[in-house]
C-alpha cells in the first residue's frame, strides 16, 4: 500500500502548513466529488481551500513529492466531469481565492482570481461602465471558464474564453510560477502558452491568476424574440444576419420542446415553435438599425412575430424563456441528472445536422429539448438521464455517439464549450487523429509524474 | 565531415524526388537567404518550390533522416530574420503552392495553400462579398502571417492572425501531417495546437494548409485624417474613441518626422504634426455616426482638420500618406537596410512609452520616424541602418534594447507583431521568464532532432 501511504504523509504535511483550511471530513470532500454531469463521482483525499499563488506552490510541491494528484475546483459546475477526482488526491477549492485584482479601465483588462465568478465580476465592473461578456450560462468560476475554453450566448460577437484572455500565471506541475504573457493587447513572442493552457483542463498547471480582457457596457442594448414555422427557416434567418453583417450580440435558438417545457415551468404561453432569442449591442442609432434589419430577415423566413423591447425590464421579461431553458427541461423528469450534448458544426452544416439528430431522438424515443447558440453553429440536447434505467441510458449514449460522429463528418467537433473532460476521450481521437499524440508529449513534458488531473482528455498511452 | 556528407546525400534523394523543382544554384540559394530585416544573411544548402502537401512530407522524411535543417519561405518579407537560414539546410518555398482551395461563404471561411498571399486572397474573396482584413502592410503570405502571427492596421476591429485561423495543416518533424482543428467556428477539444503553431516560426513544423475566419466586406466605409498639436493629445484622442465603444476599423500613428518624410517622397503638404488616420466600416447609418463621434472626439483633443471622405478614391488618397510611411522613410537614407522596432504597451502607456522613446532618439540622435497601429498599443521605429558604419549601429542596437526593457517594465512586450527570429531571443527572456522553458520543451518533444528552423526564437539551452 505504498500508494496510501504517500498520500497520508502528503496529507500530513499539508495540514501542517494549511492548518483547518485543509479539510479531510467526509462532508467535505463528497461536496468535491462530484460536477454537473452525468458521470459517477469520486472522492478526493483531501480538500484544499486555497487564498494565494502561494499556497498552490506549497500543495503543488508536496503532491509532487508524494505523486499525489491535484485536481482544480471553482463552481463545479463543468458538465463533462472534468473536476471529479477519479485518482482521488488533493482538491484544490478555489472559492475563496476570489478577488478581482485590478481593474484597468483605459486598458480594458482586468486581473482577477480563479474563484472570481462571472456575475461577481459583472458587478464589479458595472460602475466603470465595463463588462465581461462571455457568458456560459452557469455563474462558473473565471478559473474554470478559462480551464474548459467555454462560450456561450455572446460568443457571436465577443468570442470566447480563447478570444478574452490575455495572460495568464499557472503553478507548474514542479511547482514553479509562470506568467504566460504580458498585458500588451497582442504578441509575438513566442509559442503562445496563454491559449495552451486555456482549455487544458487542469491538466497542464494549476491557474492562479488570469487577466481578461473588457468591454464597454454599451450605450444601448435591445432584445427580440421570433418564431418560425420550422427550424430550417429559423437558421436561414440566423446566416442572413450573419451575412448582412450585422453586428448581433446574442442569437439563441430554443425549438418546440424546450418551449414547451418551458411554458410548463413558467406557465408562459409562448408559441410551440422553434424560436430565436435576439440581442442588439451598440450606440441607440446602431441597435435600432440592426434591429430593424433582423426584423425585416425573420418576416422573410415566415416569421409572424418579431417582438423587440428595449427597457431592461422587458428586455430580461423577453429572455426569460432562454434563461429557463434547461432548468424548464430538467424540472420535466424529477431527479434525473443532466447529459448535455455539445456539438459545434459549419453553420452551412447547422440545419441538416439538427434535422437528423431530431431524426435520431424520435426514432429511439429520446426525450431531447434543443437549445443552441446557433450563431456559433454550437447546440445542445438537454437529455434527463437515470442512469439505473440501463437500457435507456446505453440508448442515449449510442445517440450520442452517433451525433458526434455526424458532427465531425462534417467538419465540426464534438464540443463546443463543454471540453473533453471523462466522457470523450475517444471522440476526441476520432476527432483529431494524430494530433492527440501532439497533445500527449506536451503533457508528458510538463507534467512527467502525471499528477495534474490525471484521467481528463486523453490517457496517456495511445489507444 | 560527416555533415557535409549527410547534406550532399540528402541533396541527391530530393533531387531524384523532386527533378528540376530542386535548386542548388548559387543564384537562387542567394535569393533563399535573406529577408527584409538588417540581419545578416545565409545561404540554404538547396531550395524546393513545393506544390502540394506531400511534397513537404516526403522532403520532411529526407531531412529528418539526413538531419537537414528545413526553412520555410513564403515572400521573404519577415523582418526579425525569421527565414534566413542560418545553419543551412532545404529552404522550402512555397511561393507556386498558392492556390485558394475553397471559399465557403455561408461559413464565412476559406481555405488556403500557404504562398497565398493576402492581396491575391482578397481579390478572390472580392466577388462573394467577403474579406480577410489582417493586414500587415506587405504583401506577405498568409503561411508566413501564420507562422509569425502577424497583425497590422485592422486588428484593433477585426483582431490578429491569432484571431483568424481556424485550422491548419502540418507537417511535423517526422513527416506525419496533422490538421488541429475542424472548422467549427469554436471548440474545446483538447489542448489548442493550432495557436501553438501560429506564431511559432517554422520551428515545430511546416504549415501547408490554413483555413481562415473571413469577413463580409462592410456595406459602407470611410476614412478621417486628423492631426494633433503634440502626441499625447492624438494617443488621448485614441483612448476616448475606443472607450466609447466606436467599433473602428483602423487607428494609425504617424509622427511629424514621417510626414516629413512622406511630403518629401509623395510632395505632399500634410501639416508636420502627430497625425491620425482612421477607418470605419459598418452600415451607411453606422459608418456616418462613427466618423461624427470620433470627429468630435479629434475637435475635443485640440485636432484642427478632421478631414472625413467615403469615396474610395478619396479615401485612398487620404490614406496615401500612411502606406507609404516606410518607402518614404526608407527613401531618406538610399542603399540602408530597415531595422523596425515593434513594441506594443498596454494603451494608458502609449503616451508616456513614446515620448521617453523619442526623447531617447533625440539624446543618442537617432532618425527614427513612428508608426503605430496606436489602437492596440503597438508602434514602430522605422530606423534606416547602415551596418558597417559600427559605433551608430551600436548606438541604434543599445537604444532598441533599452526600448524593449521600458515596454516590458510596463507589461507590454518587445514584440506585438513582428515575432522573435533571431534578434531578439533575449529580450524574450527578459520579458516571459522561465515561459521559455516550457516553449523548449514543447521544441524538443515535437522536434527531438532540431530540425525545424534551427535557431530561431529560442536556442535549445537555457542562458
Amino acid at each position: 500500500m505504498a500508494i496510501s501511504e504517500n498520500i497520508t504523509r502528503a496529507i500530513e504535511e499539508l495540514s501542517q502548513i494549511f492548518g483547518d483550511r485543509l479539510h479531510t471530513s467526509q462532508s467535505v470532500r463528497s461536496h468535491h466529488g462530484q460536477d454537473e454531469s452525468w458521470h459517477e463521482g469520486a472522492l478526493p483525499d483531501a480538500v484544499l481551500m486555497a487564498h494565494e499563488t502561494e499556497d498552490v506552490v506549497k500543495a503543488v510541491k508536496i503532491c509532487a513529492t508524494y505523486q499525489m494528484p491535484i485536481v482544480a475546483f471553482g463552481a463545479g459546475s463543468s458538465v463533462e466531469g472534468q473536476v471529479i477526482p477519479t485518482q482521488g488526491g488533493l482538491c484544490i477549492n478555489f472559492t475563496e481565492m476570489n478577488k478581482v485584482l485590478e481593474i484597468r479601465s483605459e486598458d480594458f483588462d482586468v486581473s482577477v482570481q480563479p474563484g472570481v465568478t462571472r456575475k461577481q465580476l459583472n458587478m464589479e465592473l458595472r460602475h466603470q461602465g465595463l463588462m465581461f461578456p462571455v457568458d456560459p450560462g452557469a455563474n462558473a468560476t473565471i478559473g474554470g471558464m478559462t480551464a474548459t475554453r467555454a462560450s456561450g450566448t455572446t460568443s457571436v460577437r465577443y468570442g470566447t474564453m480563447e478570444d478574452n484572455v490575455v495572460s495568464l500565471t499557472v503553478v507548474t506541475a514542479d511547482g514553479r510560477v509562470i506568467k504566460t504573457a504580458q498585458r500588451a493587447r497582442k504578441s509575438s513572442a513566442g509559442y503562445d502558452l496563454t491559449h495552451l493552457f486555456v482549455g487544458s483542463e487542469g491538466t497542464l498547471g494549476i491557474i492562479t491568476e488570469i487577466t481578461l480582457r473588457l468591454y464597454p457596457i454599451p450605450e444601448a442594448i435591445s432584445s427580440a424574440v421570433a418564431s418560425f414555422p420550422d427550424m430550417e427557416s429559423a437558421i436561414n434567418a440566423v446566416i442572413t444576419t450573419l451575412m448582412y453583417g450585422v453586428p448581433i450580440a446574442r442569437i439563441e435558438l430554443l425549438d418546440g420542446l424546450t418551449i414547451e417545457a418551458v411554458n410548463t415551468y413558467l406557465k408562459s404561453t409562448h408559441a410551440v415553435k422553434p424560436t430565436l432569442f435576439l440581442e442588439f449591442h451598440g450606440s441607440e442609432v446602431s441597435v435600432k438599425e440592426q434591429a430593424e434589419t433582423v426584423g425585416g430577415i425573420c418576416a422573410e423566413f415566415d416569421s409572424a412575430d418579431f417582438i423587440w423591447k428595449t427597457l431592461e425590464e422587458d428586455r430580461n421579461a423577453l429572455w426569460e424563456a432562454r434563461h429557463n431553458g434547461a432548468l424548464a427541461v430538467m424540472a420535466m423528469r424529477p431527479g434525473a441528472e443532466l447529459l448535455a450534448t455539445d456539438v459545434c458544426v459549419p453553420i452551412s452544416r447547422l440545419a441538416e445536422m439538427i434535422e437528423k439528430s431530431q431524426q435520431y431522438l424520435e426514432d429511439d424515443g429520446i426525450y431531447g429539448p434543443l437549445m443552441g447558440h446557433v450563431g456559433d453553429g454550437n447546440f445542445h440536447f438537454v437529455i434527463p438521464v437515470d442512469r439505473t434505467n440501463t437500457e435507456e441510458f446505453a440508448k442515449i449514449k449510442a445517440f450520442c455517439a452517433r451525433l458526434a460522429a455526424d458532427a465531425i463528418a462534417m467538419d465540426g467537433t464534438c464540443t463546443g464549450e463543454h471540453g473533453i473532460g471523462l466522457g470523450k476521450q475517444s471522440l476526441l481521437t476520432e476527432e483529431l487523429g494524430e494530433c492527440v499524440d501532439y497533445m500527449r508529449l506536451i503533457k508528458q513534458s510538463f507534467d512527467p509524474n502525471n499528477i495534474m488531473n490525471p484521467g481528463k482528455i486523453f490517457s496517456l498511452t495511445a489507444s
